[in-house]
């Protein structure tokens, strides 16, 4: 097959079970420049020791995942979740200088459900935008970009009660573009009707801090949370929501990120292989390259 | 216990496994005063015996479930749903009719998925108006209220790709609000960052055709069509949701429809018992009475 697209990022999370050595590995192997990582894999080999390794891979650094849980209503927790997204920022600004040329220090935040024995969701989404306040100037100071991933509202009350791009671009707009932005991830959002007009107003306001795609098909496992699919194995509209993305001027990497019992099961040098394969059918096509100015 | 709330009406659907003439039973042995009736238990028995039952069951009629499926791309297909929607409509004013007063003629819509093989959720959303334009007259003449019901984004591929009251309420605004409403169904709108507007707004334009309260709880289960709990049992702010609908002037019978195997599975006596205590405790008290005008 011919060289996977450039613009192709491995979510580490399709790997899920390949340590960071290995995710990096079989990344550049099969020719794909960039990889997004998350925060285990990085912690269990230190943070230095993930930097160099990623240096060496040569491979560009596009997202660190994640932060955020940020809606306990107890203040030691609260606390805790704070620093401990501070501790994440500073992981990403350090991971994103080891990238190759091209990389972007953006740090994925997902929200935080209900606590425990709480209704109060409305409440919980306060707290996730008084959080994001005491974040932006840590991230600002770190040269680092929050992205608050909207998910799916069948997440809602366990994981995450920012559930619309609408409602993740309504909070980010307290802050400046290069600090707050929004995950926009093709499987939580394809199915909003008015998913194309935020998409346009995410690009208009500077607020797109990375671009994820996987297709959703039904019916759904047993774990929703494992009901994610290789592009174009699904009946996510891919090609209307990648042009009004690619309209608004996007053109940093796209990431796949694929939780999927099967695809974790499977041979990591397989699943990224097959990853560029399905990207490069649904999506690369999509891609059309920018005109230069006349 | 004390009496039933007597704005409380028992979907069928809650009682699945029961037909029409035990369902009709204990639910009027249960001192509850109204139902909502599925068109498979009453075609079961045929129309005018259908009618003949609820006429002597002394209960009032709230709504009928369901008609809609009206996404079919398919000639064929298409005509074939916009005729059974029609029997629909005459099946809903029969039983309105025959209900005791205070019954409604409100036939509940839900929009169908994508046809098989499709993508273009943009393009079956179009055909759900279309459908609903032809279908409006009719409805009208018959003197039946549709009710568009938004359904969870979970269902938005494979059952309903009508997701939020607000998607809904914009569908209905093409029709005068006594023939085309939505219905507001805690379960499926609870979610939503804009739906307290919404509720709002669907008052504001005389739209909400029916209220139905239920909740949710995590983990879903494997079948998540099945995730609905009796009210109270889970997450879902009920009081602020029945507030919001309280406020826009609301002051008809409140539905209770729960798909759940284990309530299914139970006796349907106990079944409208325990819809019948939790309705009293988690909605009645929000049900303060219009005040007269001075």
């Amino acid at each position: 097959m011919s060289a996977p697209d450039p613009r192709l990022s491995i979510n580490q999370a399709t790997i899920k079970h390949a340590d960071l050595p290995t995710a990096l590995e079989v990344t550049r192997e099969a020719g794909i420049e960039a990889i997004g990582l998350w925060r285990e894999p990085v912690n269990a080999v230190g943070l230095s020791a993930a930097a160099s390794m990623l240096a060496d891979s040569g491979l560009r650094f596009t997202t660190h995942c994640r932060g955020g849980f940020l809606t306990a209503s107890d203040e030691g927790a609260r606390r805790a979740s704070i620093d401990d997204n501070r501790t994440a920022i500073d992981e990403t600004a350090a991971l994103a200088a080891a990238g190759a040329p091209g990389s972007t220090a953006v740090l994925v935040l997902v929200a935080g459900g209900l606590p425990e024995g709480s209704r109060d969701i409305a409440g919980a989404r306060e707290r996730v935008r008084d959080a994001i306040g005491e974040l932006a100037p840590y991230a600002a100071d770190a040269g680092v970009t929050l992205a608050i991933e909207p998910l799916h509202p069948m997440y809602a009350t366990d994981r995450c009660v920012v559930s619309t791009l609408g409602q993740a671009l309504d909070i980010a707009s307290d802050f400046d573009a290069d600090v707050v932005g929004a995950a926009v991830d093709t499987f939580h959002i394809f199915w909003d009707p008015d998913v194309l007009t935020q998409i346009a107003r995410a690009g208009r306001e500077g607020r797109i801090a990375t671009y994820q795609v996987c297709d959703w098909k039904t019916p759904l496992p047993a774990d929703v949370l494992l009901s994610r699919h290789y592009p174009g194995d699904g009946v996510i509209d891919l090609r209307t929501l990648t042009q009004a993305v690619i309209a608004t001027g996007y053109d940093c990497d796209i990431e796949v990120e694929i939780f999927h019992a099967d695809i974790w099961a499977d041979d990591p040098a397989n699943v990224v292989r097959r990853t560029a394969e399905t990207f490069a059918a649904s999506v690369s096509p999509l891609l059309a390259p920018v005109k230069a100015p006349m």
